[in-house]
């Protein structure tokens, strides 16, 4: 709370909610460089350059589109870049993030249908792919999947879902939310046929709320030549055709876009495998944590468990939001709220992007001071359950 | 070019293009900080101020959207939130942005009215009388107007918009595009009765891109009830819901909001008045350097002459891009370039933002010297010219 | 780690030695402003005002010289300013600083005088008294003593030194060095009769190295009109004469002041009575936790543990210095090493500056997984003998 | 004035006086890192690097000192580490510096001897070399000489003075005071036989103040092992020994070593004659706005004008501290004042470090409009003439 601060609060602040995460300084101070003339030679270099690296963050070898505006712009460019009026979509209810994207696109006019869940689990791929061959006419034209549900931190096997459509021979595009799992949670855009990725600047990459991302298929390009939804400022078109020679069709997000390139460095130089391991190293030291404090994971799948993120429920008649308070009041740390039926249920455990084992426990030790500062019933013991599988797995 | 730097230039890049602007110090520094909690009690209580800083630079006492995406955005959010497919709308050709506002619109579904001009003045305000008495039926639902047109540098007189539309006693919805005027050039949403006012970060407002602004009246609100243009990241309602404590419906631009706060904070403690008079001065001292050069200024009418940037013509036979060219290479210095039918013809000086009277004698020796560099016919002089000008008038 | 980064490390590098110290963003953007003219009138408004703050830090009514240099510049001032060649100075071998303290003063012509100790505790207060009451003919004209000796975590009684010398009712001038004890642990220049204050900016002052300071009581001031070791850089009276009126006899280091201007707001902010009960929290979990290890504190003494640092003796055949890079190296966290005959016998953990409980969490995670990973001898449950203690007193 | 600005001061102050100068963004975003462990494996590595870096920068093979302390301090590690009490030492009166640093050695106890000058031309080297002819005794230990003094704006000839010192065969050390000239004007430690240089950051290094170096040849290193002057924090010794596996001896300035790295970098990128030529050619520039202004140089001699900066002379019954001041508040420009007896006699245009054409024409033009606005006698036209210099010599 550096910039705004109405009271001392002595120490760094612990940024732990599943995003924004807490930005390196290396892409801060490439952030707060003068601005540049996005018109000049020397732009145009720079972004061409930037884009190559971008593309091996998605894994992909085709364009990236990047939008000078938060996540959330980039669902509605996925939807109106390839859907028309009425066009039917399926998509999957792995909770809060996933409700969200589904009425946006009711909002938008897209007939949306949607698999229910628990919340405590990623989308249901038998279902899928059933409803998928249950429609015979095609009618579905996408398929929406969020790849890790940061209201429950729960991570879609994307995978699956690519071989459930296969299976069915549906030819719906795939569209997939990864704002708070790429460069977190391994994922494969062209690997695993998707057709749009969606992706935020606030998570894994590192940097402050404000870009955000298409990856595109040659499909998704070719499904956006008829797709009828109004659209302008999304339009992947007039980015594509600008994109091609290092610009952009109007005024990108200049500084955010330095910062960009310092955290894809950042990302290549630490090498992608290591940076999923890192991630996975984290969220089991944090499991452990929650078990031996004998409260409930929020996924109950093990095999959803999410690398960046961990929700846990507090125990009945306890308010997850009044725990959050106090260790907010006490040990000057954020963690994310429950979002939607899970406000005051759960909270939530950011452990993704720029973090090391230190700050891990220091955010486990704060969360275990915050349960006994804050009354919630719980065994002591958290904190040297991740302490002893942290030390054992350096 | 310090982010980027290809090849050593030493000294400090003057950016002078009309957009975006040198970003002061203060601003930079406030950006880097580390990124807060956008759910957090802070946040919420630094929004809620922002908010009513932001009001007094648009002179308006009702609400200010802003959204986390560059200015092109503001631009479709004033005409989804406002029209309905098929909806008339007249606009006024004054150069390249209000023609791509005019593209906007028609992508959108709106049908458009274009009121043409030789892209050397300001809207027609006599023709835009003269069209709304003829509309008898009230088809036009919206007067769009560019207040100050960043490619030509002719700032069009929105008092007089607002008295044509009152005289020809219509009802349409007045927006205004202040992307290039705002907090640089003497503005009223309230006082001239506009609806919405569209705005960018990049400008007045001497942030980096990333940031835009719709200023909304009771009435575009309650047209915003009825529009039926599809709309979500744009839309108002779920803004001004969450606004109202301090929050955002989806992830704000953090950052730039810290740099928005510096920036609203430097400019009021200027006062506005101040801050108008500073660039009608750098402005005048430019065009005496342009006279005195021999050269022809774009705009051809005084009275739209713009306190924000300065196009000016090359001369037959030259180009003004190789001048651009020159000056970028031997002065490192950035121009802006002609835009549409005024490419390689005018260059196009910008004395907006966070700029006094060196830089500005700076960015005109630049000129002078680069015109002599490149060969450009010209009279020597208007630097000397500027300097008696700004020498008399501090 | 983040300007040199010869490989990848991701997450926040733990800067826990004890100074330099974390360096708060608030300070590090402070830093970072253009400097400026250093004999402009705003400069010296500025350190006018400054002056004035600074003074609230080291309780003194006096004046505080600030020299454009790290600490160890501010020993040599205080002897140089006050001594003459041969004058005899009893001077207290706390530890590794004591003696470079010592061996400055015989380097620069004065007769020395060391009251031994083990290294495991404060000053000999009572064989202060007995020398100085031995001394009938007053040949010594200072008793110079660390408060803080950042070699072994031990606390000299300043308070008790003062009564001792008033009690062997002897003249001598009192010098103390609070290098790493100003603003961390409780310190009163005035009250406690101190007559040269030494300190750095890089410990509590929560700056990067560069400024040093000294404050001067009358006596000393009166002896500097006599004294004859030779200085002309370490002069006050030049300094004194051109602060009196915000500037400097020469280049002072204009942006470490900005950085110190911020710093010393932060302190005045939280009030320094609420830093030094953090400190002294934050130094009792560390204890707690070095003894649930079953390791032994280097400091002997409680009535001498040091709120700053806690030195950690490792068991006898195993190496600290081993310890301290397998942490480097595994954990992302600088911890101190063993100086002089210390050397790889103990490590030291820093827990001063800008610090809170998580960071501190961190640390003690970090020591406990690097004792197991370093295979050093040890219990578990330090760091939860930490949290423990941590959650009870908030 | 970012940190500090007790009142708007729109644009971009301009810095024009002779150091501290404009430091470029990428060395302040390279000074604003987390300090690092000095003591750390990584900090020896980029230590180790940068002394090599830096010796190119001084022209020398040998090895340079560096002090965490403002430029004066290198004066007296000049001193110091070669010289005895009451060793003689023969300076060169070039002007305020030059005075200021005989006053240092006479404070020390060298009984130093002042080859006048007027205060308008360098070095009189005929004078020394007289001097040093008459010294049949050898009585005389050093030839102290500044290079570039920084109140009048006369650069010494140091090839000359070596030769005149060998023309004598005299054994004295020679001793360069290069605080205003190194990275700005052709200097060379090694091929001219200086046996100490003395540098400063806040100059031609682009640095805030707050390093000093000294360059040692091996004859000055052995004169210092039998040189009596006290000495500690200075002495080259500890220095030495502890560079030479790039560390120091007590507490380096850790964040400005960051940017001296990065600031030796930009040298080496650019390339030294480069750099030279660049100052070159703005001094020359400044000096044909001055004459055109017809106001005098205070250089009198040609072949000793400065390329780092220019002292110009108000006509006599003008007060050229009233024009600066009328120029800071009017044109938010600082210039260097006149010191000692120049005091109010004459102004000092800086135009060295990070400067470029632009910037200069800024500075000139705010120089010409101030000596307008301030009512000092001029003709118009420097600007003019700086400006049609210029232009034909990018």
């Amino acid at each position: 709370m550096a910039y705004y601060h109405p009271k001392p609060a002595p120490g760094r602040h612990f940024l732990q909610i599943p995003g924004p995460t807490n930005v390196p300084d290396r892409v801060l101070r490439a952030i707060d460089n003068p601005t540049m003339d996005h018109r000049s030679p020397d732009f145009g270099a720079m972004v061409k350059a930037l884009l190559e690296k971008i593309r091996l963050v998605f894994r992909t070898a085709g364009p990236v589109v990047i939008y000078p505006a938060s996540g959330t712009g980039a669902w509605e460019a996925a939807l109106t870049n390839t859907l028309s009026p009425g066009d039917r979509a399926l998509m999957c209810e792995t909770g809060w993030f996933a409700t969200l994207w589904k009425e946006m696109a009711d909002r938008l006019g897209i007939a949306s249908e949607f698999i229910a869940t628990d919340w405590r689990r990623g989308a249901d791929v038998a279902a899928i792919e059933a409803r998928l061959r249950e429609d015979k006419a095609h009618a579905i034209k996408a398929v929406c999947v969020v790849h890790n549900e940061t209201s429950t931190g729960a991570t879609s096997r994307i995978d699956e879902v690519r071989r459930a459509i296969d299976a069915a021979r549906h030819p719906a595009l795939l569209m997939v939310d990864t704002i708070s799992s790429l460069a977190s949670i391994d994922y494969r855009h062209d690997a695993w046929g998707v057709d749009v990725t969606v992706a935020g600047s606030q998570k894994g990459l590192m940097l402050p709320p404000g870009l955000s991302f298409n990856a595109v298929s040659d499909k998704a390009l070719k499904a956006s030549e008829t797709a009828r939804l109004p659209r302008s400022f999304w339009d992947w078109k007039a980015m594509l055709a600008a994109n091609a020679t290092g610009y952009f069709p109007y005024t990108p997000s200049t500084n955010l876009l330095y910062g960009l390139d310092a955290a894809a460095d950042m990302l290549l130089e630490e090498g992608l495998e290591n940076v999923f391991a890192r991630h996975d190293r984290l969220a089991e030291a944090t499991r452990r944590a929650v078990r031996a404090w004998g409260l409930e994971i929020q996924c109950a799948e093990p095999r959803h468990f999410s690398s960046s993120l961990t929700a846990v429920r507090v125990p009945e008649g306890h308010s997850a939001n009044a725990l959050r308070a106090t260790i907010l009041e006490r040990f000057n740390m954020s963690l994310g709220n429950g979002l939607g039926r899970l406000n005051d249920r759960v909270f939530r455990i950011g452990h993704l992007g720029d973090l090391g084992d230190l700050q891990l426990m220091g955010t486990l030790s704060g969360v275990e001071m915050g349960l006994r500062a804050a009354g919630v019933p719980h065994q002591p013991g958290g904190v040297q359950a991740a302490l002893d599988y942290l030390s054992g797995n350096a």
